[in-house]
């Protein structure tokens, strides 16, 4: 029988639809990275006789119960008290997690209270989690063959207290071996293309190695799992059939790991000492974002030029009126000339210039919603592609931003 | 007792943390609006037997129960047969559903495959619901005093079922009175410094009138909902208290009911005929993508200069470069150059411009992370503002765009 975890997110505030639960989703993913497989996700009220009656249940089904939410100092969070309920113990304070919170509320220079402190009495039975980014303590329980983790509502609490404790030692606990991933990143490709390419290679994998292909906007990430006793034959493993499969695929390979195609971008220009500016039309600034989400971006992005107006793309980008009035605005001639000049004007090596019906108005039967011109400039060349993506103008503006960085990896050269 | 509703999500892709689950949320948004409370929401994978029991505990406890997931035309959907297995029925072609599913595929031109059609063959007794917007229809059980609801995970086709046909039906049969929202929407003020003004107001609310604060990230809504069975006793109820709250947070409103505060600025100037421009720095084009997100910007939006580099800033936007050397890019002084030369150089009536330090690095203890200035220019005017944001570059990003629009809506005039 596999590790079974489940995962019950408590608040009201989640059940009547104003805050997303992004915390369930992100403790999915990083509890399949381990080997344990969530069965079920729960999403309860702050309701005492729903949070027993969920955690009775739990116990019955899962290996590891997982809980975020009502841990707040005030009224409405009930999960600590109940959880001394369930487990029919009191609340003792805890030293260290008084210290804990004393120390956290000194370094911002602001008085404890009493409801604060109270934050420190912790179940009898618990085994502290420290909490370094807010004043709510973790808690962990091994009880009749269970284990359940208390952890704030808060993502980047709840994120901190995961990853370097609990994580850790559910990993101990429930795996014994050695588990490996490898993730490979791909953009400009469906995923069901590149599993017709990937088809034989797959099917001669080694029984100890597991593929995933994880699909998301424009993207594929593919993921290499081996999971046995041995580091180094493993890795050797992993390593082997990633040399297999890259000349398949390489093509649209831009990355691996956990780096997004804007970081694995700015790197490149980091590493070449190059920098990059963009003229944007129908993607209104979105590819510019994207870039710019880079903490250090600004080491090799000079900025862009937003040229929604056509006068704009005259004025400030050169673009010859009279052929974008015979062209059209969306047209090679234009997103040529557009990148081109904001690569001079603003002193990059590197221009990208996007011009498309990002809808839903604007189309026409010879240029559709969706129809984009994407150009990428350097000292050498200037070239142009057209794209065709959706009727969504949302997505039109991420496809095009995601396809602008794209032609930006497959023209750089660093010589 | 009121009426309340679980939500069932189906799907392995939820439960290993692929794809977050956005429906249910979206789900208990909407029956919050009819006054149907939403109990437990649980997310299972495509298991015959997890679905199978989580139905019966789920029909034990509620009144509604609202499934979506696992109805494609794949062997891994389980759902529509599982459905017939719980209530002991067969399944049965259902015309009408297949002539929908043959309607959709010849206006994309293309075949019906064997497995489309069988997407037609629903359990006998369901009531069909329409998807408009792909090829699993919804179903509508009404079984044992309860109501069970089945839709595509799809998120555009779940959203259409429900807004066309769940939510009246459920609205008909739980809800006899009527019900009424009204939405004014905040920006720049805190829910408790709100909460503060409103404290009086909100004590002498008539009882058929309920408030709830609704906070995101800069913003927050005040929802007022009045129950009744008099439509214009209720409506005049709801006038009558918001004409009186209105004085008291008046800085703060920014606009009523659905409308974001970057569709509320687009509108204001296609009213009054006037034009847009932004000088971004540290924001990095995000600014301009809000206000680009709306359809139709175009109209207002001439465009944006993203002066990341000093050299931009000089060349594209004459900012003072000695200037910029003595009080440094992040001032006063040289916010106030960027947005008037944007508002010159693009031809606009209105420039803001950003300039901030985003973090995580570039911070100083004159100027820490956080520090960003914002300013406004029209014909008459150019006025700044200084704000500390957040350590965090993302939420700095984003707060700065959001305050820098709330600037207009302080400064502009239609005269």
């Amino acid at each position: 029988m596999p590790t079974t975890a489940e995962i019950i997110s408590i608040g009201d505030e989640l059940l009547y639809g104003q805050t997303l639960d992004t915390n369930s989703h992100w403790i999915s993913s990083q509890l399949d990275l381990i080997g344990i497989k969530v069965r079920r996700r729960t999403t309860i009220g702050d309701v005492e006789e729903e949070i027993l009656s969920t955690l009775r249940e739990a116990e019955q089904r899962a290996d590891i119960i997982l809980i975020t939410g009502g841990l707040g100092p005030t009224n409405d969070d009930l999960t600590k008290p109940l959880l001394a309920k369930y487990f029919n113990v009191g609340l003792k304070r805890n030293e260290e997690a008084l210290a804990e919170i004393t120390a956290l509320f000194e370094s911002k220079g602001r008085e404890l209270s009493g409801a604060n402190k109270q934050q420190a009495d912790l179940p009898e039975n618990c085994t502290k989690l420290t909490n370094k980014m807010g004043t709510a303590p973790g808690m962990w329980f091994d009880e009749r063959q269970t284990i359940f983790v208390s952890m704030p509502g808060v993502p980047y609490e709840m994120k901190e207290i995961m990853t370097s404790q609990v994580l850790p030692r559910l990993k101990e606990r429930f795996f014994g071996g050695i588990i490996l991933h490898h993730i490979i990143r791909t953009v400009g490709i469906p995923e069901s293309t590149l599993a017709e390419k990937l088809v034989d290679w797959e099917k001669n994998l080694p029984p100890q190695l597991k593929l995933a292909y994880l699909p998301s906007m424009g993207q594929v990430k593919l993921r290499l799992t081996a999971i046995g006793d041995d580091q180094s034959a493993l890795q050797q493993s992993i390593d082997e059939q990633v040399a297999q499969a890259l000349p398949l695929i390489e093509k649209y390979v831009y990355g691996f790991g956990n780096d997004e195609l804007e970081k694995v971008v700015g790197d490149t220009l980091l590493k070449a000492g190059k920098s990059i500016a963009f003229a944007e039309s129908c993607t209104g600034g979105y590819l510019s974002h994207m870039i710019t989400s880079i903490p250090g971006s600004s080491a090799y992005f000079k900025g862009s030029i937003i040229s929604y107006d056509y006068d704009v793309k005259v004025n400030s980008l050169d673009v010859n009126k009279a052929e974008m009035e015979e062209k059209g605005a969306v047209s090679e001639e234009v997103v040529l000339q557009m990148a081109r000049a904001v690569r001079e004007k603003l002193h990059a090596d590197i221009g990208l210039s996007i011009s498309g019906v990002a809808g839903p108005g604007g189309g026409t039967e010879e240029k559709p919603v969706g129809t984009v011109w994407i150009a990428y400039s350097d000292k050498e060349k200037t070239v142009a592609k057209k794209f065709n993506f959706s009727k969504d103008r949302i997505l039109n503006i991420k496809f095009s931003a995601l396809a602008a960085l794209n032609m930006f990896r497959i023209h750089f050269s660093s010589n």
